[in-house]
């Protein structure tokens, strides 16, 4: 095939996002190799044909062999190319956004492992600045529109973490009385029988999503 | 680089949509070479990393030479890929869509070229038909907050040409005062001073986009 002489690189990259102090962080690790070895960056790596089924896989399994993490939500943000992104040649890098829970960062306790809140997070390696950008500007609109700023918290919460979930999502505060009456009539969540937060000094009920509340996504694993 | 001995193939393909007979049609090409000669698929090829810069100028180049077509929206849709898509081996295929006027195509007279209503799209080659659901879908998505279906019609329109371009888009009617309110709200076209369209009986007067009412998408050329 003369037209096809030389094939691009293929990667993933995933934007990990999470909560923290009511603040969207998103989650960087050291590279271990060249180039930029040593610098934060996304966790990513090659597509690997003879294991991945898909590049949704890949990026899966990125996040397990190199994190050591699993996400409830990966959803595919874009495709960047071209021949200057990387020094290694001219490659594509499928992104994909993931949202997870602070407290399965923290129990993994691995030194590789960074988090930054979003308005601190410049001068990555590689286009992933951009990369970033276009996470969070997705991020924002499906938060204004689906349960997706629930996958930021842990399966059971209670409804001030949720609101809080979807503030730092949405980057504007909500008022109070119009969000319960919104998550009311989109009957997007269910109280877990019998159970208390202890985070509060007030006992407050815990809820999860329910099944009809979980608003769709293009890709979820 | 062990992890890296086989590299994926790595494809564009575009989702080329216009109108005709106030329904969106779907411009599919018989394809030239094995796998599936000679039927009909999206136009489509091979990344050529020595002279695209990106994935979506290899989509320009490749409606370009195949098809002899420019267009003035090209957005990226998603990346599909897998090891079953394609005989050929394991490939991702970056998806575009992009809008054009009907004359245009019709000028071409390219024999090559056929236009399918979108229901009537089905068991084309590859997982193409996965590819255009994606494409109907953000178009639809797209027309309800942007100046996207204003695309499918040449660059000076009637007011009412514009209403059936929205209304096919959407998938439904509009109501036509208060399309006619929507539009001027968002000052998104001005008339073209002294044309009027030939193509009534009664004369109308021609619009154009302005440049307040191109709304934003994340990818044009």
């Amino acid at each position: 095939m003369a037209t096809e002489l030389i094939r691009p690189i293929l990667t993933v990259d995933v934007v990990l996002l999470t909560l923290h102090d009511d603040r969207i962080h998103v989650v960087l690790q050291a590279r271990e190799k060249a180039p930029h070895a040593g610098e934060l960056a996304l966790v990513g790596g090659y597509v690997h044909p003879e294991e991945d089924q898909s590049t949704a896989a890949a990026a899966a399994r990125v996040l397990r062999d190199k994190a050591g993490l699993a996400v409830r939500v990966l959803e595919q943000l874009m495709t960047f190319s071209g021949g200057d992104r990387d020094p290694r040649g001219w490659s594509a890098s499928v992104a994909y956004y993931a949202l997870l829970p602070h407290e399965e960062i923290a129990e993994r306790g691995d030194a590789s492992l960074r988090m930054l809140p979003f308005a601190q997070v410049k001068g990555l390696p590689f286009d992933h600045d951009a990369i970033v950008a276009g996470a969070m500007q997705r991020c924002r609109r499906r938060a204004a529109y689906s349960s997706l700023p629930a996958f930021l918290l842990s399966p059971a919460f209670t409804l001030p973490e949720l609101r809080r979930a979807y503030e730092a999502a949405l980057g504007r505060s909500l008022n109070d009385s119009a969000f319960r009456r919104k998550i009311d009539e989109l009957r997007m969540v269910e109280p877990v029988s019998g159970s208390v937060s202890k985070a509060t000094a007030r006992p407050a009920q815990l809820f999860r999503l329910s099944k009809s509340g979980v608003v769709e996504f293009d890709r979820t694993v």
